[in-house]
């Protein structure tokens, strides 16, 4: 290993089409002439630095915030914007002669204001001479977060804590956020294409992969290869039931399902996120076929009913309607299906949300806490059932969100006492019994919500179980 | 992506073998033994945290303190230990039940205590009660150093800022894990043969890949498939001469070098470290096999001489010297080996040092600055040719370091004018221009010191000019 210095040197991009870096400017102009519009005040963001793993010099790679993102297009290490009435500054060091020295030639600050169409740039220090009244939302570093508290002398806190003019501008982001730009979608697009090529793989991968860690590491080749980076910990697990499971230790035995939850984040940060579900064997048992169906219907009849000014909530409690019709059908639950739904007993399987936004973020602007996820007014549920739904808005277009219903038997919930005492009428466990080789499946699509419906941008990666029977086969 | 909640959920890992797991209660005990010889004050070693990324769920594969590392055995998360006259203290919350829910079974903290032989394993609010008079080293993650700085009540500083007991203990820290034991050099092994692995897709991908990135993919999908990861940001660039490039984005084109530079690390923390340079098209040019040559034999001759008691900053000096011969012979350079490095002319082409120390950090403890690279009362010299020699002490049994020469015709250096106008009598520029083609050679193994000589770890990877060529023709 050689890492001489560790350096601040702001490299963007080489991967980033030609076209994205042509019309990029524009772009960037459009964002925050909207953002002007929805906020006055001066507003400064900060990209971050690198986080350190075990010493200093050995980083983990770099990620820039994500409203950085949003508003300068490249992904620059230790930078500033400051926007306002339309107008772009940029804060950034020219590299070092040490940094070019260890790192090469890298473009000039005056270069890459050029590339993102900044009307002003300057030297990193000078920020402080432009910090009065500036509102911000804090990075997740916490070097970075420091150096916020200092330049606008107040606390940065994490997340949720956001006040005063901070929250305003975080209210005016999630406006501009919520509804996708022909520019993010066009990298949005780029990276669920890349997420489908590392599903396929991994399904092909199967065949000859002794462990989950195998198949794991052939999906995220595909990611590496494309010059992309995964936007979350990939979930690769035959244990599906262990939701964020992200470790690959067990073997692929014959009669397993493989769930694979793997997405790719293209260089802007722009992300896609995918789960498939398939056997080991190359073919589903009799009862993996039962449920895997029931899921599958809970997915394209939700995919069916994406509109604009479909409410996102009423999308999932439709799953929930149709897992627990079908698991009905199947003998496992017994009753009207909007009844058991009603009493949580979807949840008993299907514990987590029907999906969340998509963007710069996989879960986008979460670290705005409910504040994207939750319409005004509104707030998480407290019932079983509805908890854990991410997002509660109407859909609009150029809205971008997963659709992901699951089945899992998860230990901690089927086995809760409470649980069982609540839902024994319902539940015919020795029926359950029959599907113990069913342990988690889940069917997740990216979609668009188009003037008129929802387009699925991962479409090119099939759910339909034959066709995931024949990739897995070869 | 489902990530239900940031989980502090400790899992140690399944792929630790089962004989390492067994044999772990004897291993620590003697390394807190032989600690405790060194070090009298109580000592508390925190794990650390996950840094998040672009929101606070979604983190950084987690990597544990290399010290808790060395003394517990296991990479927890949100822990400590404690260790006093060779008794060891473990402090971490078992697995909540929304843990459990969302993340699976795992152990309880008393069946950790027992796997690593812990005296005695109390919930982490407790620590609180243990901390009088305890020595400790600052971890990376802001978050966990300021939780040791409130319960210790002094400052924690990132590096090179340690005072008193945190001094003492981390010079004792030097002193035991400059010298690697039976356990330590089992987890090496494994990964420097896993990292041997990631070199051999590397050079045979070559003849199918396109760019850059193909090949890094290809190299991280070995080290990803054993349940490993990558100890450093890899280099795999058909641009050596730019030392530090964490980028993939060219096409590979015959007639290129590529330089890789990829290390496996196990799950345990031991790190391996490589380099090897290959010709894209499967043969050497003529330039490029006479560069490969001279790096070769200073690679040879420094493993040659690496024996207990041999000054490692005379490894360097050695390797300067045969490269300086080596480009004397090719009429590169002109004069006296020895003279040419006493004014430093090796160091236009081979700018950084002959290697470093290996162990749970690929520059093992460089968090504790050069405490453990310089032997006390040695300090870096401001000689262009030493200043970036990273390890200054003489060789014993039981160190593990890196032997890595280069060759690097980097602008920076080459066309600096004060460099140009001190060198001019020195280096033949028009013979230089013949060698265009070598932009940047690298080979680096990594060395166990034996009582007699030095075992290369590494020595199933061909370093061989003829073999590397056969390896990339396939
Ligand atoms: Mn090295
Ligand atoms: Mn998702």
């Amino acid at each position: 290993m050689q890492t001489h210095s560790s350096s601040n040197a702001s490299v963007p991009d080489a991967e980033i089409s030609d076209a994205a870096i042509r019309s990029l400017p524009q772009t960037l102009r459009h964002r925050r002439q909207q953002l002007a519009q929805q906020c006055s005040a001066p507003i400064i963001f900060w990209s971050g630095n690198p986080h350190s793993r075990n010493f200093p010099a050995n980083t983990y790679p770099f990620r820039a915030s994500s409203h950085f993102l949003y508003f300068a297009g490249l992904p620059l290490q230790n930078a500033a914007i400051r926007l306002e009435s339309g107008r772009l500054e940029l804060f950034m060091d020219d590299p070092t002669s040490a940094s070019i020295l260890w790192h090469g030639a890298s473009p000039s600050r005056s270069q890459i204001a050029e590339t993102i169409g900044a009307d002003a740039d300057y030297p990193l220090y000078r920020l402080k001479s432009f910090t009065e009244h500036a509102a911000t939302i804090p990075v997740q570093d916490a070097a970075t977060r420091l150096q916020q508290s200092q330049l606008l002398s107040r606390m940065m806190t994490p997340a949720n804590g956001l006040q005063g003019i901070d929250l305003d501008l975080a209210k005016a982001i999630v406006h501009l956020r919520l509804i996708h730009d022909p520019a993010a979608l066009a990298e949005i697009r780029q990276a669920a294409a890349v997420t489908v090529k590392a599903h396929e793989a991994g399904m092909a991968t199967t065949r000859t992969a002794s462990t989950e860690a195998g198949v794991r590491a052939a999906m995220e080749q595909v990611i590496l290869s494309h010059t992309m980076t995964c936007a979350y910990s990939s979930i690769v697990t035959v244990h599906g039931e262990v939701l964020h499971n992200d470790r690959y230790p067990n073997p692929l035995q014959s009669g397993d399902l493989l769930l694979a939850d793997v997405g790719a984040e293209a260089e802007t940060g722009w992300a896609a996120d995918v789960t498939r579900t398939w056997p080991v064997s190359g073919r589903f048992s009799p009862t993996q076929r039962d449920i895997y169906e029931v899921v599958k219907t809970a997915h394209d009849v939700c995919i069916d009913q994406a509109h604009p000014g479909v409410e996102y909530r009423d999308l999932h409690l439709r799953a929930a309607t149709v897992l627990a019709a079908g698991l009905v059908d199947l003998g496992i639950l017994r009753g009207r299906a909007e009844d058991l739904v009603d009493m949580d007993a979807h949840a008993l399987f299907f514990p987590h949300g029907i999906g969340h936004l998509l963007g710069l973020d996989v879960h986008d602007m979460e670290d705005l806490g409910d504040l994207a996820g939750y319409a005004p007014g509104r707030s998480r549920s407290d019932r079983f059932g509805l908890g854990y739904l991410r997002l509660d808005r109407p859909l609009a277009p150029g809205m971008v969100v997963t659709i992901e219903p699951g089945f899992y038997q998860v230990p901690a919930i089927l086995n809760d006492p409470d649980r069982r005492a609540k839902y024994q009428d319902v539940v015919n466990w020795e029926r359950l019994a029959a599907f113990s080789d069913v342990r988690g499946i889940r069917i997740e699509d990216d979609i668009l919500i188009t003037p008129t419906n929802a387009e699925i941008l991962t479409a090119a990666l099939p759910t339909d179980r034959e066709a995931i029977e024949t990739i897995t086969q070869g």
